[in-house]
């Protein structure tokens, strides 16, 4: 494998999606063999030097840094991965940008629709190359489900829904703000469920099932005040605890929303189902190797939802893992992230989504807090060109 | 059981409703021998006469009619029941009112709120008995739900969400109104799926989690012109095909309701989720013995979901019908509100929802349509006073 | 409906399966108004007097027996349906075909293979028609399973498996025999589980795969002597509390069956599962409207099992009752059977199982025993000349 | 971390079990770094040299082998893991003992009985460290259903059963022995689904539940011949296709076990589940994050079996990967057994099953195939020393 070409990585941010992502570069040596491009992980950057460090080595980086204007001013890397809290999504691309690298960002986008929009405009004038990490697509059940739909068989589609239900903030004793809880600051994270759960549901939909045309939403902070963890004092709490909403699509149908931290008995319950003429699909991230499908063109006696167990031979990405029946994990996700990325490279396409793939979602974001806020329904803006 | 007490039926009506309120009083002999009250079926009425016939043969009515104002004048009767489509409702109920019968009237209560309201205004003029047939919450599952909910064991609740999907109505060929067909038909069904379906949602929303204070919804009529079935002419289509929509409970919990007849794979999906702080519960009709809980208290290694199979003696009605494991079906739920209404009669309680309280559920529907139709959110005026 | 022709009905025996039977006939004039023959309940026997003057009452019996010699006797009925325990089944039986009467025998069709022959060659000599109440052939998922195979959509069958899992009988301080529990007394019952519950299992395999050949079983008795209801003392129990076997079809296939009575957290569990080379179905009395259904010939991107909700207007049975999406109970498999039964004397049919069909589950039942009994492999002798 | 102690391996076999061990070895750095011991992967074995090259490659491994009993000679190796087909893992552990080498081999531990006790006798004469690969205990709610069961939860146990069924071998077409298909071929594999599928059910409940004393089983093939891949003749199969079994366990409960290549829908459905006087419990390789757990102790209106989603923080494994709501693959089950086999190396612990213990498995696949042949009962000679 000597004659592989490199993709240098620099990451930045060494949480739960610095693990992931890392992970994910991890893999592809043993799982995705055939590709041209191979990750070489240059460095990975974080504040603490200790823990950046043990980062590195854990996650056989070849170096570190502690100042990301270091990482990203290096030679010596060809991508940027920025999986640091919302809050410095911004600052990071613009720079890398600047420097001409490629960016892989995880998502969302920016925390405000502004920021997103100035972000596209750097990375267009500099002409890099960009993907965000809206990992659930590449679950090889939800890669089914957008096969399925591009082929026709639902038909006209009459609705779409999909919902995020977690239960680890309900407790009012969860401190908010700083490491491992910056999510629940609104200076870090821009929002609360919308930026940081919907906005999945809302790029899966999209990829779907095509544009969002406009939204009416609600919100809503049941804990009106925590402890903030950095400056240990009771403050205000400024993100949106649940977010509901419903919407028209491009071609028609209605599509429903939610997402919450407050669900008991959820820990990361995210599905969708999409209802055609003729057939319909729904998945559940509690049983990520599933996909359900019904089609009323079956014969009326057997005609039933089917539980396809996504783990076949010629289902996506399946064939490089293991055997029929042997179900892999959420971390395969970002593997395939990476391995799609590679394989990009190799033939020009681009990785989705892009940047500007991505700001279409983060303007259905804005609109929806916006609706909210307003009480009143929204245009989203979303031009439908860069919706897949 | 020569020493009952006979409460003296008379029955408008010979469709599905019909059907299944006969079924209802035609099994209190056999599975509720306990009641001081037994229905006696003294007449049934419809306008075709040999249908009528058959009908009252079949149910074992004492005698027909084919007019319904014969009926509501015969002294012989004690309470009538109402199974006609929507657009009778009213003017039935003013009459019985108005000749001192008690009223079982089959759900919605009436077209429109200003409809709903006189019939409210009639009978208690009148002092006559109502109940309104919001059937789903006799099912035993949804029963238990509502004894964990009051019994506190939920905690603090934070959402409330159900839906109704069905796919019947997706044939653009389907014409509309008409016998069998009067549900699509807005002249006589008052509304779509609101009426018909997203009302027993309501209805069993506001029993398990108090009223509803304000909504934002919205509708949509896919096929906007149908065949009429009565007039043979294509016609516009003025009937809600879904409509969806979030609402604000009393008790700041967050609703979400969404209700189709274009879901297909879904004939009678009725299913709904109540999630409090410590614990959560769901239930779905196509599963009706079932009850899913879950109980954040229970120590974290067996912690899960449960399926509790509602088939045991202690739980709600069953005793009265066979043995633990053995499911009971659809039809029962309306046998369980004739019993609850003869046990009414015994101990002088109301059998819930009178007309006041379904008063409630068609005031949250008027403002469902009221808002979906201005784009903007209603207050439902619901004040809480009939909200159980 | 006056020119219906009559089936004369005498009832023996008012436990569960009296209630369960009797619900049967009483459903007949409103649900299936099309058959010529309609049941008319004339008598019932029990010997307590004041219990059956009551169920008498209750079921709409026109009269009552405390002796079963008397019910017999009676010139005006036709037929007699056994619903007494086990170990009564032999006399009446062999009283009924002197008599000339039709027999409706609950099954299994008697406590040895010894009574059961000389049932079938009583009733075979006096030429009257029988049924045995294998009811759970009448469930509409189970005979839409029924239809499939007889389709051949399933191919060469390999493998059948069912169990029949309950925990009622754990405790060990639960008394043996008498009123409720004569289950537990090998004299009244002649077995335990074997007869009670894998009859049914071994019923519905053969009518759905064809006769089994030869048998390898083991029994279990868990709790060993608890005390006698009847004769207050603690004396050993004589029943299979479990039994477990595995046999050979006629057709090649493999089966393996068990049940219990010690299997916690299972009420009325009956499942089977039939694995052919072109297709797999199962089913679940717990879960009773669904059928799950795999089809090989699917395309491999959407191949799953077909959770199948039998609530169709062309799903048997069904149209009988109500709309798509309503399920229907544990109790209509024994309206079914009635049904069927009064079907038949309209067309000279037999009303499977009859007698002889019984034997041949009769047979596997006691070569089941016997296996376990010897430790060894036993020929069941089905001739496959009764084996549907 | 240049302070760990290495584990110097060398890996024979490059087919699937390769790969899935050599992804174990692989996984230690990145996510069990608090290990004292850490993999080295000083070699890999196959014949065919360029394959082996390949995979050196592809799964970091320092250098290649393409003759076993050089990689055993091998001085800078520790342990030897061996993953070739059944019928070389005598000869090759006998040279790693005589070697002095660690043994960590797949399973089943060998061919046959005889096999299988030279192989221990060789170990325990060398005092050499083994572990066989039955991988499932790893799996965390399998791991989870073993601490349930430790703690006495369950009570008394009555009732164990498990099946494994698959569906990859009922095409006639399809060829038997060589690569890829050495399961097929008697000579190669010592038996059919016997030591493939029903070893790991066998092992999986002695572990939960102890000895298995006897057992009486039947075996089928149910194609006669095939094409052999090596000889290109059509020769007899000498596998069993199908075995089905039932037993004894020491602690006086009942075991059912089945285990077929031909059950048409199931790509890998190994399911278990254990029945106590309290409590049972349940799990399926399909959806293998989730344990099913029915506590009877639990109040009875909400008692029901619990779906306990296995990927909280304090499941056993769980908290070396995500975040809750997360699963992981079936692959993590190998990283599984290699970090216990690390940390085993700590402690100076065993890492079960040891080579003693996985005859004991051996001894009940030779009790089940001898059953089978001689259609009796046999004991297992299982001595309950080294069942855990």
């Amino acid at each position: 494998m000597a004659d592989k070409k490199q993709l240098r990585i620099g990451l930045v941010g060494t949480g739960l999606m610095g693990r992931a992502h890392a992970n994910g570069y991890n893999r592809i040596h043993n799982f995705f063999p055939a590709l041209q491009y191979e990750p070489k992980l240059v460095a990975v950057c974080s504040r603490n030097e200790e823990k950046v460090k043990a980062f590195a080595a854990q996650w056989n980086f070849e170096s570190y840094e502690t100042d990301w204007k270091a990482l990203v001013a290096r030679e010596d890397i060809d991508a940027v991965d920025i999986c640091t809290p919302n809050d410095s999504h911004f600052e990071i691309a613009l720079a890398c940008a600047a420097a001409g690298k490629m960016i892989l960002c995880e998502k969302p986008l920016a925390r405000t629709l502004e920021e997103g929009q100035q972000m596209v405009d750097a990375i267009q004038k500099a002409g890099v190359k960009t993907t965000v990490w809206y990992n659930y697509r590449r679950i090889p059940a939800v890669t089914v489900a957008k096969n399925i739909i591009d082929s026709g068989k639902l038909g006209k589609i009459y609705h779409y829904r999909a919902n995020f239900l977690q239960d680890w903030t309900i407790s009012e004793d969860l401190p908010q703000g700083g490491e491992g809880l910056w999510r629940m600051d609104v200076g870090a994270a821009g929002s609360g469920v919308t930026g940081d759960l919907l906005a999945h549901c809302i790029d899966t939909a999209m990829w779907l099932n095509g544009g969002i045309t406009d939204v009416s939403a609600m919100t809503e902070t049941f804990v009106k005040q925590r402890m903030h963890q950095l400056t240990g004092k009771v403050e205000p709490v400024g993100i949106d605890d649940a977010c509901l909403f419903h919407c028209h699509f491009e071609n028609g149908s209605l599509g429903l929303f939610e997402s919450t931290r407050y669900a008991r008995g959820h820990k990361a319950l995210y599905t969708f189902e999409v209802n055609g003429a003729d057939a319909s699909l729904k998945w559940d991230l509690h049983d990520m190797n599933r996909l359900e499908y019904f089609d009323h063109r079956d014969e009326s006696q057997t005609r039933g939802w089917r539980s396809i167990h996504i783990t076949d031979g010629d289902h996506p990405y399946i064939k490089n893992w293991w055997i029929p029946g042997c179900g892999i994990g959420w971390e395969h996700s970002f593997v395939h992230q990476v391995a799609d990325f590679l394989k990009s490279l190799e033939d020009g396409s681009k990785c989705s989504p892009t940047f500007e793939e991505a700001l279409q979602t983060q303007k259905v974001c804005a609109a929806v807090i916006d609706s909210a806020n307003s009480k009143s329904w929204k245009d989203t803006h979303v031009d439908g060109k860069y919706v897949w």
